[in-house]
C-alpha cells in the first residue's frame, strides 16, 4: 500500500519540504511507502483528505514571525472528522533566488505574502526601490524568474535546487529564529494510518465557540484548564463569519486528551462552550535545519 | 490648518473609502479640513504618523470574515506613542470589475488576498477555472485591467467609478454580513487632533506580553477584567517573533479607560503582564453602506 500525502504545491514550497520529510520518516521508521500530491491551495489539500482523495495532508498552522495560517484553521473547523496525527516544526531560511549577477539589476521581487513579510527589513535595506509582488506560493514565484534577470524570488534553497536556479543571497529572513509548524492531518477513522506514539510529551488541539459575548465568556473555558494545571501553549481567535465580534477559539494544550486531568477538563468544558471540536492529541517532530 | 490622513493606497482601496468618510465627517461635524495621503503599505501609513509626516492614519484592524490584520497590530506594537482615536466600521460589497462582456472570457482574476479569500465560493461556482492572482491592494489590481478583457479584478464600486471601469457582477462576497473595522490613529500627544466623544459606549484597546508560558498565564489577566464585569469584545494572539510559542495578546474591552472599574483592572493587570501597552479609548462610527 502506498499512502498519498496532499500539500500546497507546486513542488518546492515549504509545505512540500515538510511533507517530503514526513514521507521519508514514514518509510524509515514505519516501513510505509508514500507519494506526494500537490494542490493549488491549503484548503484543497485538506478537502482531498475529507473526500478520501488523499490519505494525509501536511498543512502549515503557524509561523513564529507571521503567526497563524487562517486558511488552515478555518478549513479544519468547516470540515468534519479530520484529525491531527503529528506536528512538524521546520526551520525556515529564506533565500533571494535570481538569475541576476548582482542585487543592483533586480527591479521586482515575487514571493508568497508570508515570505515577503518575513524579509521586509532585509528588502528595505538591500532592495529599497524594488516592486514587491505577492504570489500564491514561494515555489510558484520561482516559475516567473525564467530568463529575466531583473526579477528575484524569495524561497527555500531546496526550491532553488529543484528548479535549478541560482541563490543570490541566503538567510535573508529578518529574524533568525524563523520556523513554521505543520500538522499532519488524516480522516478520523482511517485504519491505514499508523497512530504514532513518540516518547516526547503530546499536545491536544481543539476549537470552540461560546454562546454569548458576556463578561467572562472566554475566561470560563480557560479557567477549566488552569484549574487542572494544564498549560495553554497557544490561543487563536477566528471570526465565526456570522457577524463582526463573534469568534471561535483555537487552543493548543500541553496534555494528552487521554490523561485523567484532560478527561475532567474536557467534560467540564462542555458547560461553557457552544460547539466544541477536538482535533486530537499528537507528538511534535522537529525537522533538522 | 489642513490635517493629512495616511492610508493604504492607491485611491480606491477600502482603506481610502474609510479615510474619505472620516475626512467628510471631520469637515461636517468638526469644521476641520483634511487631505488624503496614500502609502504603499499599512505599516508605512502608521510610520508616517509616528514620524510626524502625517497627522492621522486610517488602518484596517479586522474583517468579519477573514479576521485580524496582522500588519496593523504588529506595527502598532512596535511603534511607540500611537493612540486610537476612533473606530470606523465599513460594510464591504465586493464586485467583479472587468472590461469583458461576459464571465466566459475571463481567464485571470486579481485582488488583494483578503478580497480573493472573501469571494472564494463565488469564484469556485462562477469562475472555477480562472487563475487567481494576489495583488498588494484591491485598487492596485484594477490598474492591471487596462484593455485586456480576459482579466477581472475584485474591488469596491467606488474603485470602479474612480478608474472608470465597468462592473460585471456585484455583491460577489460569500457572506453578506461582510464588514471591516478600521482604526483612526494619531500621535499620543498631538494637540491639533480633536478628541472625539460621541454618545455611544467607548471601547479600550490594549496589548500585553506575559512573563512565562505557565498554566493560567493568560487566564490571570483575563480574570482581572471578568472580576470587574468588563466584557472582552475581542482577543487576538500574535507571535512575539522571539520563538515559536511566545505570544502577545491584543484585547478590546467594552469600557472606557477612565471608568473606575477599568482603572482598578488596569492597575491590577500590571501584576500579571510583562509589557503592557494601552492604545486608548474610543467611540465606534458605522459608515453607511
Amino acid at each position: 500500500m502506498t499512502l498519498s500525502i496532499a500539500h500546497l504545491g507546486p513542488p518546492g514550497t515549504y509545505a512540500e519540504q515538510a511533507a517530503f520529510f514526513y514521507l521519508n520518516w514514514l518509510k524509515n521508521h514505519q516501513g510505509i511507502e508514500a507519494g506526494l500530491q500537490p494542490y493549488p491551495t491549503i484548503a484543497q489539500s485538506l478537502q482531498a483528505v475529507a473526500n478520501q482523495k488523499a490519505d494525509l495532508a501536511v498543512v502549515p498552522v503557524e509561523n513564529s514571525i507571521e503567526g497563524g495560517v487562517s486558511m488552515t484553521v478555518d478549513t479544519l473547523w468547516q470540515l468534519d472528522n479530520l484529525r491531527i496525527q503529528l506536528a512538524l516544526v521546520l526551520p525556515i531560511t529564506h533565500n533571494l533566488i535570481s538569475c541576476a549577477t548582482s542585487l543592483k539589476s533586480i527591479q521586482t521581487v515575487y514571493s508568497h505574502p508570508q515570505g515577503l513579510a518575513q524579509c521586509q527589513k532585509w528588502l528595505g535595506e538591500f532592495l529599497p526601490n524594488v516592486n514587491l509582488i505577492p504570489a500564491n506560493s514561494t515555489a510558484e514565484a520561482l516559475q516567473l524568474l525564467a530568463q529575466d534577470d531583473t526579477i528575484g524570488a524569495i524561497a527555500s534553497s531546496r526550491a532553488a535546487n529543484l528548479y535549478d536556479l541560482p541563490i543570490l543571497a541566503t538567510g535573508i529572513n529578518d529574524y533568525p529564529e524563523n520556523c513554521t509548524r505543520f500538522w499532519v492531518i488524516t480522516q478520523g477513522d482511517n485504519p491505514d494510518i499508523p497512530h504514532l506514539f513518540l516518547d516526547n510529551p503530546r499536545r491536544t488541539s481543539l476549537a470552540f465557540s461560546v454562546a454569548a459575548n458576556i463578561p467572562g465568556a472566554l475566561v470560563q473555558p480557560l479557567q477549566v484548564f488552569a484549574q487542572q494545571g494544564i498549560n495553554l501553549s497557544r490561543i487563536e481567535s477566528r471570526p465565526t463569519k456570522r457577524s463582526l465580534g463573534e469568534y471561535l477559539f483555537f487552543i493548543d494544550l500541553e496534555a494528552d486528551a487521554d490523561a485523567p486531568v484532560m478527561q475532567t477538563a474536557l467534560t467540564e468544558l462542555n458547560n461553557f462552550t457552544e460547539i466544541l471540536k477536538i482535533f486530537g492529541s499528537y507528538n511534535i517532530l522537529s525537522i533538522p535545519g
